[in-house]
């Protein structure tokens, strides 16, 4: 196994919080071992277009507390061609990097993997997504910071939804994972949260509301993951609308607000630890493997393991929120 | 003009944060000067159902921090009927209540100016709500808190903005006052604000986000206002991709986190102000005015006068925009 | 077993965030079993002095997302006399209390174990205080909300620092664990925490900073641990100042505000997911434990256990300290 | 007079949440009106050192929402001197600066106003500073920041404080100033305020306080302006202690998190709209006066004018908070 001499550094996918301190960690950590680094722009698209820079400590001070990435993303549909790879392998070489670390979400991992096996160069991947739908991993970078921008939103949409009797559907990401929306609803003291793990019974619903009017006239609110099974807050306040036309129905939209913001202490944390076991992973010879957190140890998943994939919804939290919106 | 013995005090219409502050100001002042407080919840509806409690200093500690209104309000129809309102003056001559400090936007001032025509009862309105579209006051009491949310919001957004080559139309509230848009526009650095007092030229947007995009290669965040003139940020959206199909467009609509929220500094100290000046513009003997500051001055503006209005748009304004976004 | 029919919950010893949301989750979860609950004030005071409330489910609405306490805590030394329990078990006994659940840090945990061994009362308690240092749990209520409060504050004092060449060493809490300053070093960027756990080297420290200020020319933040073992951050500025006059010193205590604030989504989650395992605790028969989380698991953990007892410090993080402050 | 080409622009002095948007506002409207930027750093110093570079509008994307200053400050006792401001102009001119626009506090205007007179050079100042203590404007870029980050530590300490009976001492910034420590009071719901304008009555004090224990049982929050008169928290609360030792003092001194911190919306418009107001005064040949804004309307202060001068406080405010705390 040759030495790494030079390692090249990338995010690629949607925006999660932390990704910064992530390219901080890594950065360091390779310069601390001596290892030069090289910051790739936009994603795999930079190591097409061979917008890279070389990246000294000073480059990443002071980006800790930064939402979004200062690496920036971009679509890079070439990547997914065999001539984009060919491409993307010859601006490595041309710029001495040897090994790569990859910061994304499951399709940027998928890029990775693809392109480890075609030229057999060391990758490593740290899980950043707010949606923390990957597998072999407790905790994707930028979703503690998401779960926090979620319920500061709710906390201003209860204020005003106390003073009068409605019923508030806020829709919140994780496309088909509904962790963002079940902690959420728990920790915003939600009525409920429809997800995509459970099918939607809307009379249960209705009940639930219902009981709640009754005790304190006040206003209740729905937190709804935007996925294709559950429809999306607007389909199901249609769906509400339609058969209880007593109750006042709002829909708030989150979007991007979810993607973006200072990243929370533990975002900063797990991304800075995982971008020191990257390069560690990377000196002891690893290849191919994502960095994982389980049981708050870190671990190697392999790329074939490390995909989108539905972790199971804890039953207690569901139990939990039942209980708590009595 | 008989002593005033007791006052009763109402949130109505919008909620609008530091609506709290102004409560505990009001009765606070009142108690200060001998005068004893009814709290009269639910804006009118509580003056025709009877739910009123009386209020001591203790009743509005720990609460200038709060978003929402501890009176709540509610829609009250019944209030705009004469027999409605006949029934309100029962209860305030059951309870004793001389005189009414009413809290709110210009809906709950035009109720408060018919009731006082009709029954000759000392009232003092104090703007609140988060449009500061209320002609005879510069700033209305949760405008600023609203103006810090929208930033807050565009900041996440900008975030995730500046790491794709995107174009975020972000819908913000205003009614038919571009002030939150505008403002907000300027203060979170966005490349434009689509407001009702001036005419969307499309054509104008499309070539000042081309010229943004030629430079940076980042992405570009327009405000708009929700409104029947613009459309609302999805009707934008819709004709600029239509005619510019080479934008990714994206739309993001802020909703009612813009009404909650713990106020800001300048909203609770101008919602303190206004509190002891409207119980000492009814010791005075002043009567049907709504308190306004204009140039950091306190001042009384008949009911009359004090209708929503849109006040002039500052051009300055619109003119550092322009300059500002190149 | 007698079956528990009434339960009374009190919070007790210094504040921390996620007590509300405890309260409120022990309330609900009670109630739901179809358990009476009694609020009791001010710790074990309320206990003495009889300062109890029947609590229903309104009680304990739109407190999830406060800081403090809505029951309060005192000091009670009566508490730690024989006669003073004895008053308290009366109280107990005359508002028909069965059991208890004891919110707060290793202080009230040993008053509760006393009392329990005194009365063979069931009592659970949860554990609720900021600084991270209760033997069987690897997370506290409150700890999540103070690290964020403190990143939060450093990277306020970090804006200001890095446009002058200055050292900072911020004072943060933690009585004798590191917790808070060495995680809350990582996640702000700082140069290096200061922690009761290791000696206090001044050499190395100072050449740590030299190395920063040579390459960079900005400032240094370094976190220090209240405690009697380092001194606190206003002496060790003062040795460094003696011996290395050269740098530009500056103190900051960042004091009470580490315990107050709305808590995060993680504490108000813990504190839920807590306050239900409580109440599953005491039906199963449980007595005299603390909930505590391992592995993101619940699991009850012995009063004789619970008690403060300095978790070993990561040395991974120490590590990653250092490598990331190159 | 003689055409402006190109003008450089500073900050100078204790950093102020805005200087960025203030920096952002000068340079693109310097470029939209074809006059070339040059951003110096470290301040005056930048002027010695020639620490200088060119600005484009990229140079300050982004950075609207950010705290402190990217063009740093440094002091820079060399200024002072008439060598150093000879080294000054001289840079100035091997760089081709013909006028300077600076960013900060009286002491930076004087300087400016010194090096004005010296060399006949078009210097135009912005009010930067968290004191709001210079005269001929209402408002300081920085001040109303430094007031949200003062309101929100203490609604954190309120937290803490309402579950305990204590008396807490918050130091504020503001050096001899009491517009922050007033403000402040008003804003979160403090009992009262030392400040520098009004000699400290003890007894005054501990009566306030005494009233507000014997009702609520609650605790106390004062605020104290940092500055020789008052003598600090710390010295207030030492006196408090050894006449009243019923109460239990804690002291906060909130220190450098008042300097930082995201500017908030009324901070970046303020700056942008006098970074305008900058470029345009120096267009029409203004020279040596300082923006300042005067009831919302941007006005023109002479250096002379511009020093630090106490404003008088307004004594409604002083009543407003006697009354709202009873």
């Amino acid at each position: 196994m040759a030495t790494i001499k030079c390692i090249g550094v990338l995010t690629s996918g949607g925006d999660a919080p932390g990704m910064n301190a992530a390219i901080r960690s890594v950065t360091r950590t390779a310069i601390y071992h001596g290892i030069r680094v090289k910051g790739i722009y936009r994603g795999y698209k930079g190591l097409i277009t061979g917008e890279i820079e070389d990246f000294e400590t000073q480059h990443v001070s002071n980006i800790i507390q930064r939402g979004g990435t200062i690496l920036k993303t971009a679509r890079c549909p070439e990547f997914c061609t065999v001539e984009g790879r060919a491409l993307a392998h010859e601006t490595m070489r041309a710029h001495g990097i040897d090994a790569l670390v990859v910061i994304g979400g499951d399709g940027s991992l998928s890029g990775a993997r693809e392109f480890a096996e075609e030229y057999d160069i060391p990758i490593v991947g740290l899980p950043g997504t707010i949606d923390n739908d990957l597998y072999g991993t407790d905790l994707t970078i930028g979703y503690d910071t998401a779960l926090n921008t979620i319920v500061s939103a709710v906390d201003k949409i209860r204020d005003t939804a106390s003073s009068h009797e409605r019923l508030f559907f806020v829709e919140v990401m994780g496309r088909e994972a509904g962790f963002l929306a079940l902690n959420g609803a728990i920790a915003s003291g939600a009525e409920a949260a429809i997800i995509p793990e459970y099918a939607f019974e809307k009379d249960q619903l209705a009940e639930t509301i219902e009981n709640g009017f009754r005790k304190t006239k006040n206003s209740s609110i729905v937190l709804v993951s935007e996925s294709e099974s559950t429809g999306g807050a607007m389909k199901v306040a249609e769906r509400v609308e339609k058969e209880y036309p007593q109750f006042d129905v709002r829909v708030v939209i989150l979007g991007h607000i979810q993607r973006g913001g200072s990243p929370s202490a533990q975002d900063r944390i797990l991304a800075s630890r995982m971008g020191v076991a990257a390069i560690e992973a990377l000196l002891e010879g690893q290849r191919n493997v994502m960095i994982g957190i389980v049981n708050d140890a870190l671990v190697y998943v392999p790329f074939s393991k490390a995909i989108k994939k539905n972790k199971p919804i804890d039953e207690d939290l569901v139990d939990a929120l039942r209980i708590l919106s009595i």
